[in-house]
């Protein structure tokens, strides 16, 4: 049946069905939660249910407090640090979480990924950052919401925006991605995979390979998100 | 016509056939079998049966004194190492033998799997070990039981327990995996397969990454784990 | 319903869609041309459209100063370095822009890619070039038409022939490809893609490998491209 | 209509299809033959035709002195490469040549492929030869013939048997397999693309990685090989 929710539950899922597609999650790990604002909800993956077997309506909504509004399945392990990124970021509409190969390396690797071309700066202008791993006290407190202090600690030390900068890695964990809604939040999953792949390489072929130089940036980024953008339709 | 080991043999096959859809094997390569420890027998794949012609009434039924009690072809030149396990390890159910290309390189590089993210500690809590290669007189003997006797010795040495870790590489050869029953095993070689490829990316990007923090290892392991695992359904 | 373009537009799609089949580009990133010499016109991908909307019609049709003679669309942000290489080069008819990842490595790293093998030599007798990133002063102007002048002087510099070396890498951008038509521009990429990633892995095993000798190269590429070539039919 | 050769050229489109299928070969490069001893011919790939426009019809027949005695199209350019080695060594069957990724980088990087492990052992107990580029004179004579003999020299002079080493790498160029026919052919060069990869990757974790001891290269050489081997059926 129904419910005021019935789109938002859609939204989630297609996306959730898209991470897994995209071949950017194993087994159940994993997950995507989709926010409306106007209704003070986001819907979010069950936790660890085969995709194979996920439907639509097993999607689970949450007020930004975490309370179940709808939903009979227990919310994804991660769920507390989507409510907190939520509250702290109004701006955003979906959240991704992915244990994609390449970025996962790099966050293992405790490294942010450097900027080498151009691919990288049609997204965004900085370096992705890689969180550090967390205190003791923070992991073993309330894990999850503390790693949504840490992403958020990250950006404000660093003076990032979470508008312009919609990525980030966990050090030792793996990558957080999200966006104006959920299709773009797998849409940046993907993107941060294909940059942390080639930065890979290039850094294989040549471990002295300097930063792009800022006009260069500037330019690439500003094709597709500056006021003057003159990239799609 | 239907057997008391039907359902067992059909298990068998189901589960060899996803570790072959999955890549993790290649040719003939690599096995998987099932145990009833209540009718004290398992079946496994027979020897050297191309995947596209093997049939769940192919499958090999033994005690676990090695003596075929249904079948008429020979069984995988891997059963000694099979049994011997299961007489030792008394709560496995499934073990499964691949090829897959990082567990064997990191086998034939003779090191263990350092645990570096929360792929690895959402699993086991230690390094994935590597068995060292056997000594000349049990390699020239009994050859596939003396390779049960390395894990085990390997296990034994190391104190680890087969019910946390349930993988383990045998040096310059590959990966046995087992668990509850042969899926478990599957899963678990496919989970091998993907922190090994991880951690060769990890240590690629950053020769120097460390060991994650032990406060990490055992968040990551008790969520899905431990008394109050909260993971999962 | 048909115009005088209507098979150059088709040719044009198609090529696209091959571009994108061959897993040669992500996302909407990447872009075909194609040239009619005889109608003085191009046409090339819409911007941003996804692969899987794409359609034959949308396809936009430009005269080689850059003028669309037919579509709604806005074309490709990159076209502009397609007319100036049209317009400098006037025996290629096919131009094709990729983000592919061993390509792009190369050209992030700043690195010509080696000849090292027949399979490079089977198409050219030079190293791929690598231009180097532009001028502060060329970024900031009119950058796609500076791009293609950026491919030119390398040529010139380096006294390639485009009829030859039918492939370049844009430092830190990635590569152009071209050929007598929009389908060898596609065929390009994927070769140059290929010896991208050989060049790579054989440098990985040996750091140290040579340059394969002269008469080597010789030999390989007039089998197939001398006048007394004797590969295909 | 049916000739005397039917079964043979089909015998060897097969090959040809399984080659690219299993993605061995890229474009329209790679070739693999089929030869019948009793009728003193071979069946061939035609040149530079694309896989997928390829019929069991186009193959064609040649004696071992390279007289086509059916078949319209030309036969491939690396035809007396395969004729050689088929007059020189008469317990082979099939031969075939592949420009597979991990293979042709050994190739580029000069580089034997070491026995470092049992997937190795499992098909032969000496390190995959590469044979050194050939002379100029040998190059600037009759180049496919001679690469026949630069082959059968490495063999001479290492000492190695073709009916136990059914594989090679040609320096700076790429592997020639071979078999009892052009199945086995096909099944080698996957056994080698596989063994290529495998020891690229361990030789990246440990660059110090040993040679397998002997005993165990014995032993699983003689499981599959030897006079009281006990894999398959």
């Amino acid at each position: 049946m129904a419910s005021a929710y019935t789109a938002l539950k859609e939204a989630c899922y297609q996306a959730n069905m898209e991470l897994n597609a995209l071949g950017l999650v194993i087994q159940t790990f994993g997950n995507v939660s989709a926010a409306d604002r106007q209704q003070g909800v986001f819907a979010i993956k069950p936790s660890g249910v085969p995709y194979s077997e996920l439907r639509a309506e097993d999607m689970v909504v949450l007020d930004f407090e975490n309370q179940v509004v709808e939903g009979k399945l227990r919310p994804s392990s991660d769920t507390r640090t989507h409510s907190y990124l939520y509250r702290q970021w109004e701006g955003i509409g979906g959240i991704a979480h992915t244990h994609a190969l390449y970025s996962v390396a790099w966050a293992q690797a405790q490294r942010d990924i450097p900027l080498l071309g151009t691919t990288h700066a049609d997204h965004l202008t900085h370096d992705i950052p890689c969180a550090p791993p967390m205190a003791d006290s923070l992991i073993e407190g309330d894990y999850e919401h503390n790693t949504g202090i840490q992403i958020r600690d990250c950006f404000e030390s660093r003076k990032l925006s979470p508008e312009e900068v919609q990525m980030v890695l966990v050090g030792n964990h793996g990558p957080f991605c999200w966006g104006k809604d959920a299709a773009q939040a797998v849409y940046n999953s993907r993107v941060l995979e294909t940059v942390a792949q080639m930065a890979y390489l290039t850094l294989q072929i040549n471990p002295g390979a300097d930063r792009m130089k800022d006009t260069l940036i500037a330019k690439h980024y500003n094709r597709k998100h500056g006021k003057d953008a003159y990239y799609g339709q």
